[in-house]
């Protein structure tokens, strides 16, 4: 069966080469049990750059899926704002999206495919954010939803979202990364998910990726190519996006270099950072971070993190929950909401800072994929100036006297 | 002295018809008390509509106060998604603005208006969203921000970002409604601010009110001018601004209509319906709702918001809080998540259509104010679909055997 809607791809494996016409079941290679590529044609791909139209995630869709109906929420487009306090950094809040966090660009995508091959429902494991894009896109596609978190382990924010749109919410115990395993071992046979009734949502799925991808063409369109990009990394797949959106820009002779790619872990939740260092397999046991979005202990994208982090000319680096919460409070001081998570990119960048791995001049592009409201207990931990009154006097007394800081 | 920032507006009087040049200060008319409007003088006006450029409420600076700096954190943009489940309704989704609510696009001019004048910090009183926004845009700037609270009236997230942006939280005893009184009372002197060290931004500044009439802009730019606009009403400024946005866009010869203006409040919160019934003032005492950002009993836009409905011909009703969880859960199946209070808008859309007030071929805009993550207790309050589960072959059970709905 041919696919039209991704007829200008191929699926490619990364390790041993083994390539097959896209689909949209495919995701491991049958040869090796790699995670597959999905990769453009180049002469099936039409850009027209200078007639983009629209805003967010469909505006590239030269470089996109074309399903037939494309599931919606007005994802992507998403502030590039500058860091008043430091260097010459841009924050990308991916906050603003419809859910709140980056997983919308991937979600439309992987949904709108859902609906266009038919199937009764879509599956996710999840942190919470995953849970939440896939609960929503899903609701607005009339498709099922499943979502598999690990109990205990999900900001109240994302379950709410979760519930609201009406998924059906698995709990198991363990962390993340059982989870995921529990919704592999159900969906795949042999790679493949073409035996099952709901489609498999998970970063696995490449042409999720393809959605988070237009990341780097808003950052290209805003600022050109950056010296540095910082993402959060917990399974892996947003830095291998991003990367693969800066390669195609590349590809099709529109920039003649791409950004190095800096992966940021939380030190407790650090599997990609081992490797790295050559201290062993990408995996740990037990993830423990205040990050809950990265609290990941075997990335199942780790190779792809590892290539685009690789091939950049970029590292690895770690940073503690101490610095992420304080870089989650500094954030907030130039008025930007973030999850912990997201924090980990300005924490990574400010560490690059300081150990002279890079310059204060350099262009970087942090990353910040989820919104504060994601997360409301850890703000509410955050310290508050409360002040109780019960006239207009005293708030007169407050104002005039000077008396906040 | 002159506010350059200013100088297309002129500050008029809508019940006496005083004038006065345009100050960010002065906010009440000092002959007989009414908020003053802040007008554009036509011929000041450069309206280049075909060369309108970026994205978002600066987009359209050609009808707005021009700050030398301007204090942005990307806000407005917001996405029009088709209402696939009745008539033929838009929602205008605000909670993708950067603090989740509509208000940082008031917020964006106000706080750049306070910091080119030089004030110490900004004070609002708020029942949540204004808060969060104010704090965020004012730790932008670099200015303190002192928020005004009902204590125990506001919602969870809300909270949490006043804190994460480093407000000075202030609570009292009491409702909104005397929240905002506390503030009048401390920062107007005969109707002017200009006595005091810290810029009131609640929605009796007509210059917040010139960033949310932006609404207006960005409907008309997708969809033309609508029917009807429904509108949750809490305090009153925000369906005036709407408004106020489509008939600049008549003034300029843009459009040779504005739509129908209907203001939609909670059953329990409904000062404006019982005004416009002629029942009495628009003042309730005690106002109920579980919609927290609308439970407002004296609306101090009271007459600003009367205007906008009765020159457009347009109505106030009321919805109950069932209506409006109803309304909610129903956004919530099309992948829209917002808070109790913007579901109001859908509910009264549902009302009007129910009642034959409106044909379900009326285009309508729904205007969602704030995004479901700011009241996270109010997600986890809905009917979830839970399941514990502790094995793989559960998993497989649930997803084969078709076990969920």
């Amino acid at each position: 069966m041919r696919f039209e809607t991704l007829n200008k791809y191929v699926l490619k494996c990364p390790r041993c080469g083994f390539e097959t016409e896209a689909s949209p079941y495919i995701m491991r290679c049958p040869k090796c049990g790699e995670l597959l590529d999905a990769l453009l044609i180049a002469d099936k791909v039409k850009l027209r750059w200078n007639e983009l139209r629209g805003r967010g995630v469909w505006r590239y869709r030269d470089l996109l899926p074309e399903p037939n109906s494309i599931v919606s929420i007005g994802e992507g487009a998403t502030p590039l704002i500058r860091l008043r306090s430091h260097g010459n950094a841009y924050i990308k809040f991916e906050g603003t999206n419809p859910t709140g966090s980056f997983k919308d660009r991937g979600m439309t995508i992987g949904v709108s495919l859902a609906s266009s091959i038919g199937v009764k429902g879509v599956i996710v494991a999840s942190t919470g954010n995953t849970a939440a894009s896939a609960a929503a896109y899903s609701a607005r596609a009339g498709l099922n939803c499943i979502v598999v978190l690990p109990k205990g382990g999900v900001a109240k924010g994302k379950l709410g979202q979760a519930i609201l749109h009406g998924a059906s919410i698995v709990d198991i115990p363990g962390t993340f990364d059982n989870a995921l395993e529990y919704v592999l071992d159900t969906v795949l046979i042999n790679g493949s998910a073409d035996h099952i009734n709901y489609y498999p949502l998970n970063s696995i799925n490449p042409w999720r990726l393809e959605g988070q991808k237009t990341i780097a063409y808003e950052v290209f369109e805003e600022v050109g190519v950056p010296d540095y990009v910082f993402v959060p990394v917990g399974n892996g797949g947003n830095i291998y996006a991003i990367w693969k959106g800066f390669r195609e820009l590349m590809e099709h002779g529109m920039i003649d270099h791409v950004p190095k790619m800096i992966g940021v872990q939380a030190s407790g939740a650090a599997p990609m950072v081992r490797y790295w260092n050559g201290a062993g397999e990408a995996k740990i046991e037990n993830p423990r971070t205040i990050a809950s979005a990265i609290r990941i202990g075997k990335p199942v994208n780790w190779f792809r993190a590892y290539r685009a982090v690789k091939y950049s000319g970029g590292a690895f680096i770690e940073v503690s929950d101490d610095e992420i919460i304080r870089a989650q409070a500094m954030l907030g001081k130039e008025g930007i909401g973030v999850e912990p998570a997201s924090a980990a990119s300005l924490a990574g960048y400010l560490k690059a800072l300081g150990e002279g791995l890079i310059g204060p001049s350099d262009k970087a592009v942090l990353i910040a994929t989820g919104h504060a409201l994601k997360d409301p207990d850890a703000l509410l931990m955050g310290n508050a100036n409360m002040i109780s009154i019960s006239s207009i006097n005293e708030l007169r007394n407050l104002v005039m006297g000077n008396a906040i800081a």
